[in-house]
C-alpha cells in the first residue's frame, strides 16, 4: 500500500513574477506536474489548491463586464469556474510529466462542493476582500442592491467582503476516496471548494457566496480520504521563528504541543503561517504527519530531511 | 446490471425564456435533476452538457474587461471554466433531486479533455464564431495581434471564428468508465470537452482554440464508456421531417440506413438537427441505439414510447 499524501498548493504556487496570463500559469503548472509525477511512485496523492489570484481575475471579469444579457456569476459560482480553470492546468501537466516519466497513472479534476454551517460565527463578521475595488459611493449602492457588505481596504479603496466560515464536510468525498483507492491522482476541493450549506428541513445542498480557507479545507480532505500526510505547499521551505528579522530560525520537526505554546506567545501570523499551522495541527491530532514547506522540498521534506514537520 | 445511458444535454438546455442569470440557470438545473434522478433506479447516467452560451458570456466578460493585470483566458481554458460552472450547477441539482427522492447515488463532474487531430481539415477553414462582436477595425487588428480569424457574422458584426474538429479521444474515459461501473452519476465531456490535442514526438497534450460539436464529444463518449444508449436531449421531442411546414412529420423508430437516406435527401440542416441524427447513427452502428427527444419527453423515450430512435 502506497502512503497516501494530501498536498494544499497554494494559489499563487501557479503564478511566478505576477505573470497571470493562461501561458505563464500553464508553464508553472509543468513543474508542479513534474514533482507530482516524481511522487506517484511512492504516494498515492490529492491536490487541493487554492485560487485566489484567479478566481479575483474571474471575479474582476464577470462584475466589471456585465450587462443584462451577460450577468455576473455569483462568487459561488466563480469557485466552480476556478476549478474548472485550474484544474485542467494541473491535470494537464500532471498528465504530460507522466508521459515523460513513463508512469501510468491516471488524473482527474473533481468539481468539489464544501459543506459549511450557515450558523458559523463567521458570516456575522465577513472579513475576506473579494473582487474589484470601488469607490465609497459605488461600493455603499452596490452594497444595497445585492446584499453585500462592503469595507474599506487600507487605503486602496472600497471592496466587497465575505465571511470565511469553516469547512464541515465534502460531498464528493466518497467518490474522492475511491478514486484515490483505485490509484488515481486527484485534484479536488480546489480554491476551498464551492462553498454550500445544508437547508436546515429538506437538507438540500445550496450555494453561499463565501471564501473557504484553502488549507482548512485540504486537511478537512486529507482527514475524509484517511491521508497518512498532509503538506501545506508554500512559499518559503519551512516554517521559521521571527521570520524576515536577524535572529529567524527554521522549525524542523516540532510536536503539536511544542507548536501550539509557539501560537500562544504569537509567533504566526493570521492570514499568514498561522492557517497553516492550524491546518497541520489538526491533521497531526487525527494521528497523521502535518508538513508545511515549498514544492522545491516538498521530495525531501516526505523523506523527513526539509520542511517543518508536526506530529502528535 | 444496469443498462448504460450517456445523455447529451443542449447548453440550451440549462436557460429558459432568455434568463442568464446564475440563479435562473440553478432553478432550470433543477428540473435536469429531478428527472436524471428518476432515471437512476434503472440506468447509469452520463451526463455530457452543451456550454455555448455559458462560454460566450465568459469570453465576452474576459475579453471585453480584460486588463494586464487580469488578462482574458484563452478559448480553451473558458471551455474548462464553463465546464466546473455549468457542472457545478448541474451536480448540486442533482444531488438534492436524490435526497429529495430518498436515493443513494453519487454524482461527481470530470473536468475533461477531448482530443482532436491537429490535421482536421477544420482546422483549415474555421467556421464556429465565438466571443462578443467588433468592428471591422477592431476585428482585424485582434486578428493579427493574435492570430485569430474574424469573419463578418451576417451582418451583426465582426467576431473572431474557431474550427469545429472532430473529437477522436478522451483523456479522461478510463475514469469516467471507472466511475460508472462504481455507479456514479458522472458528468463529462462538458462543453463538447476542452480541445486537446498530442504533440507529434513527446506526446503531450496541449490545448487548442476550437469547439468541439457537444453531440459528437457526447456520441464518442457513449462509445468509450460502452453506453447502451445514446440521447441527444434537444428542444424538440423527436425529429420531424418537413418541420415547421404544414406537412411535418415526426420520425419515431427508424434504421440507421433509412435515416441515411434522410439525409441525402437534405432533410436535416447543418447547425441544427444534421449533427445529432448524424450522432445517433454513428452511436447505433456501434450496435446501440440513438435517441433524439426533449427533457420532458426522455422517459417514455427510453421506454420506446416517444423521441425518435435510430438502430442499426
Amino acid at each position: 500500500m502506497k502512503k497516501r499524501i494530501v498536498l494544499a498548493l497554494g494559489g499563487n504556487a501557479l503564478q511566478k513574477n505576477g505573470e497571470t496570463t493562461a501561458e505563464a500559469q500553464k508553464k508553472v503548472a509543468i513543474t508542479v506536474g513534474e514533482i507530482v509525477a516524481e511522487l506517484a511512485d511512492k504516494y498515492d496523492i490529492i491536490i487541493a489548491h487554492g485560487n485566489g489570484p484567479q478566481v479575483g481575475n474571474i471575479l474582476i471579469h464577470e462584475e466589471s463586464a456585465a450587462t443584462k444579457q451577460a450577468p455576473a456569476m455569483p462568487l459561488e459560482t466563480a469557485v466552480a469556474m476556478s476549478q474548472g480553470q485550474i484544474g485542467y492546468w494541473l491535470t494537464q501537466a500532471i498528465n504530460n510529466a507522466l508521459i515523460k516519466q513513463n508512469k501510468r497513472r491516471k488524473v482527474v479534476t473533481v468539481v468539489s462542493q464544501i459543506v459549511v454551517d450557515k450558523n458559523d460565527p463567521a458570516f456575522n463578521n465577513p472579513t475576506k476582500p473579494i473582487g474589484q475595488f470601488y469607490t465609497k459611493e459605488q461600493a455603499q449602492k452596490l452594497a444595497k442592491q445585492n446584499h453585500w457588505t462592503v469595507k474599506e481596504d487600507a487605503g486602496r479603496g472600497w471592496r466587497r467582503v465575505v465571511a470565511s466560515p469553516l469547512p464541515v464536510d465534502i460531498i464528493e468525498k466518497n467518490t474522492i476516496r475511491e478514486l484515490v483507492d483505485n490509484g488515481v491522482v486527484v485534484i479536488a476541493a480546489g480554491g476551498g471548494g464551492i462553498p454550500v450549506y445544508r437547508t436546515k428541513i429538506t437538507k438540500r445542498i445550496k450555494g453561499i457566496d463565501a471564501v473557504i480557507d484553502k488549507d482548512y479545507a485540504a486537511e478537512k480532505l486529507a482527514e475524509l480520504v484517511k491521508a497518512d500526510i498532509f503538506v501545506s505547499v508554500t512559499a518559503v521551505p519551512n516554517v521559521y521563528l521571527n521570520y524576515g528579522s536577524p535572529d529567524q530560525k527554521p522549525v524542523h520537526q516540532i510536536t503539536t504541543k511544542e507548536v501550539k505554546d509557539l501560537i500562544k506567545y504569537g509567533y504566526f501570523k493570521p492570514g499568514s503561517m498561522l492557517p497553516k499551522v492550524e491546518a497541520a495541527i489538526k491533521f497531526a491530532r487525527h494521528g497523521g504527519a502535518g508538513i508545511i514547506t515549498d514544492i522545491s522540498h516538498l521530495k525531501s521534506a516526505l523523506d523527513g530531511k526539509a520542511g517543518t514537520i508536526i506530529t502528535s
